[in-house]
């Protein structure tokens, strides 16, 4: 198995770092060959903006899509999103590492996707979910929070872990990748704390250095979410009436 | 009333921009001063990096929040983000103008929350959500889709709009903004159309424009989104077991 990395925090000695090491390691002992978007550290640029497009097609108005798709077609791509395209045609596995900033992803990361997820390539109408570009590709998140777990929990102040995880989701199975449940590591903080306190947060960020290494392990027999497709829609693109979610949601 | 726009789109041509146009039209038209934040206008940087913070407190190992609260406290904040706070501390109607791409905000509006939203400043452990810094502040999201209206329905392909524009409603109340439901313009999409679709998407987009020309002159009388604030949560900030809404939801 080949696995992809794309992590997003710009400190290389914070615990995302440290979970990013830990997935590299674990990977590797297991015999899987791994490669790393560090898109800090690559000075990726997050922004989708006529700059990006020197031979436009449409000089008067910029439309990303439309760019991004003419671009595609000749082979004029920016370097680093062609760069990107092709670390996620080798993948047999995306991990996406990255704190929860603002309830989502950080900008980073979110332009990652504004920019590399080219239209009219990685996607086009006929060309999305269950028959998307990536499908057999398996994809997973491991996201930190500030916050401990309780305020992440259905009725929590924070707002529940899976619904600020479903735009994420969605667009990876937009992509056609498998969706693995999200791996969350619950109240990361940095400094401030006691003697005690930093000694007892410190064993507890080992132990999750652990499970994450311990969930990797056995990755490979995890059940995608499941996702409804494109036999299960009407013309419009909503679950038919007779549809079995049609009654459980 | 003063209104601040944050608008987010790289092309002033764009039907955001339109939108955009609109409301800075309505509101002074009603009366109203309205100031634009136009990011990608004004070459906003929507990474938070250490190279925002020359002055580090922990020059050693970048963390975003300790270095926001540190230059919040010894006001140097870079220029952007005091810019955009003081924008924010004038208005009492917050727009935020953007496409919805990827089933988020751009990176570039992303970034501007990750940025500007400064711990220590903005928000602390106290000061947050029904005690937040912007209480008493109005904020509406107008947001732009590709793909028609059924398929972010309950159950369409795109992931339901309510599910969708959660994070960015957790954010905004998280800051103690009042939020009103999003204006949401479905079915933007740019080129490759016949002659007649064209004339009746055109058609469409003008009647989309009045619908939110029209919202804006009663968006003063709007009902808030509603939601549980600190005397309805536990000390974990979990809804406490006799709230109403542990059973309505």
């Amino acid at each position: 198995m080949h696995a992809l990395i794309v992590y997003s925090h710009p400190e290389p000695r914070s615990f995302n770092g440290a979970l990013k090491d830990v997935a590299v390691e674990t990977l590797q002992r297991l015999g899987h060959s791994v490669e790393v978007s560090d898109l800090y550290g690559e000075g990726f640029d997050p922004v989708e903006r006529p700059e990006h497009f020197p031979e436009r097609t449409a000089p008067h108005t910029f439309a990303a899509l439309t760019e991004q798709r003419h671009a595609y077609n000749e082979g004029t791509l920016p370097a680093d999103v062609q760069r990107e395209i092709a670390r996620l045609e080798r993948a047999d596995l995306v991990i996406l590492q990255f704190p929860l900033w603002w309830h989502a992803q950080p900008a980073m990361l979110k332009g990652w996707f504004d920019r590399v997820m080219v239209y009219g390539g990685l996607y086009s109408g006929s060309l999305r979910y269950d028959r998307g570009y990536f499908r057999g590709t398996r994809a997973i998140s491991s996201v930190t929070t500030g916050s401990p777990a309780p305020a992440f929990s259905r009725h929590g102040r924070g707002g529940d872990m899976a619904t600020l995880m479903w735009p994420t989701h969605c667009s990876l199975y937009y992509l056609g990748l498998e969706v693995l449940p999200p791996q969350v590591t619950y109240g990361v903080q940095g400094g401030g704390l006691s003697y005690q306190a930093e000694k007892s947060f410190r064993a507890q960020l080992e132990a999750d250095k652990a499970n994450w290494a311990r969930r990797l392990e056995g990755l490979e027999n995890e059940t995608p979410i499941p996702f409804s497709g494109w036999d299960d829609w009407d013309e419009n693109g909503v679950l038919k009436e007779e549809h079995p979610l049609r009654w459980r949601l």
